[in-house]
């Protein structure tokens, strides 16, 4: 979303970007100040990727409507489907994205909910065939994939959710057990997705542990800037007040319906080991 | 490609199309007359997608090079990949552009490619991974499947070639022993496509018999203007002067190397059947 409201500024729109606390809640009363009669858009992730911090989205829908109603609310709401009950018209949002590769779906297939009466243009242009917001033919397979893997994922939406956050929970209450230096980032508890783990490891740098980690068959994503194509420290863990050096050492995990105690058992036996064969290759504490 | 022009146009880019002959080859000298100093880019299909028209793009290359060095060329040789001889460097061209879909490969992936040098923008903003030019995680499934029909496709590259022209032209020669009132669109020999075949059957609306050949597990596209989204007939065959009623009546067909001669048996045991049921229904002879 950063890269496209950039581009958006580009094109000579204003674009402002509202601020989070330590946890990456949005501040909504910053929201509230920032909304006007000229805002066109507004669009706040429903669950952050990163620290799976789950935001206010009715409060911020009803805030922005208040100040400005003509104004559209979009959520990208890929971190949240699956993972907590999530009702567009609930939320009364305008627009809503979802992702098939974030429920174990084929990659390169998504979902927009649109307000019926919203108008609407595309982006690309193409020949256009039975889809009109987005060009070509239509992919059939990725289309039954991904709403394949829906039903999947909502058929036993509570017990999925049940799973994930135990073996979440186990995963992060081991790594904690195991390890010292630890910094667990984004909220605990409800307003946290099931699925989400991230915690920063000092002295152990990230992308060495992922690499590290994925020849051992376990795959980790780290918020390191040195994994990141623009050597930038993850920009979440930035906005959350976290120090480079706690960014540096971050790694998110996350969980699925697929996986099983004993992965977890598993993290846990190669992960400590990992960490402190690195810690003990580095040997220092970092410079922040 | 009309549609990307007619977008160009909006953003305030002067367009030129150029017109085809009545087997769909470009007209060069109306190219060199459209190409000066102004010219940014030329785009040319290698091969038609309707009519299997195989354009002389090294000709087309050396008009618009010889105006304008700087005037970039692409081609969409989706449809010539992995059926003519195709060769970036020896046609000269900047930019070339396949799809995974057309050699059965899985649909939403094809490739892109850029001269050494070529200042590229992308299109589309979001995060950006491994890949400069679109944004998101790249598709690696997509990618494998792409690379493995590429590989399939090229290993037996002669041989392949060789069967679809052969079962094209029993199937051609075939629909026309076996019905009257046909046309046979587009240029036949070495400058047509070895897998294309696109017929017009008067008095067969193109659209009926489509859906009847698909109950018969018999898999065609019309250029009728019913078939389409915009109700328009298709503008190739009205580019090389088909009238209404033949392109209303136009079946494209195309033959894969997976294909057998009892494939190509059965369709012609099929079609015949189902032009002379719908020609019965319609009893008439179409009006212009």
């Amino acid at each position: 979303m950063l890269q496209v409201a950039e581009m958006m500024q580009k094109f000579g729109f204003t674009t402002t970007k509202i601020p989070v606390d330590h946890e990456g809640f949005i501040n909504l009363e910053k929201l509230k100040e920032a909304v006007d009669n000229e805002t066109i858009l507004v669009s706040v992730s429903a669950v952050n990727n990163e620290i799976g911090t789950v935001q206010p989205i009715k409060e911020a829908v009803d805030i922005v409507k208040a100040k400005n109603p003509q104004a559209l609310f979009h959520t990208d709401a890929s971190d949240a489907y699956g993972r907590i009950p999530f009702n567009v018209q609930n939320l009364n949002v305008d627009l809503a994205t979802v992702s098939s590769y974030k429920i174990q779906g084929p990659r390169g297939m998504g979902a927009m909910y649109l307000r019926e009466g919203i108008n609407f243009e595309r982006i690309l242009e193409g020949q256009i065939g039975t889809q009109k917001l987005w060009p070509g033919v239509e992919n059939t397979p990725l289309i039954v994939g991904f709403t394949k893997a829906s039903e999947l994922a909502f058929q036993n939406f509570d017990a999925n959710v049940v799973k994930m956050r135990m073996l979440r929970d186990k995963l992060v209450d081991g790594i904690f057990s195991e390890l010292d230096d630890l910094r667990f980032n984004g909220p605990k508890g409800d307003k946290r997705s099931p699925d989400n783990a991230n915690v920063s490891i000092l002295r152990a740098e990230g992308e060495a542990l992922t690499i590290e980690l994925s020849l051992k068959g376990v795959y980790v994503s780290s918020g390191s800037a040195c994994s990141r194509r623009l050597l930038q420290p993850s920009h979440v863990l930035v906005a959350i007040g976290r120090r480079f050096s706690e960014a540096h050492g971050s790694i998110l995990m996350k969980t699925t319906r697929y996986l099983t105690e004993e992965d977890i058992a598993y993290v846990l036996e190669v992960l400590p080991t990992a960490v402190n064969r690195i810690r003990g290759i580095v040997g220092s504490t970092g410079v922040d």
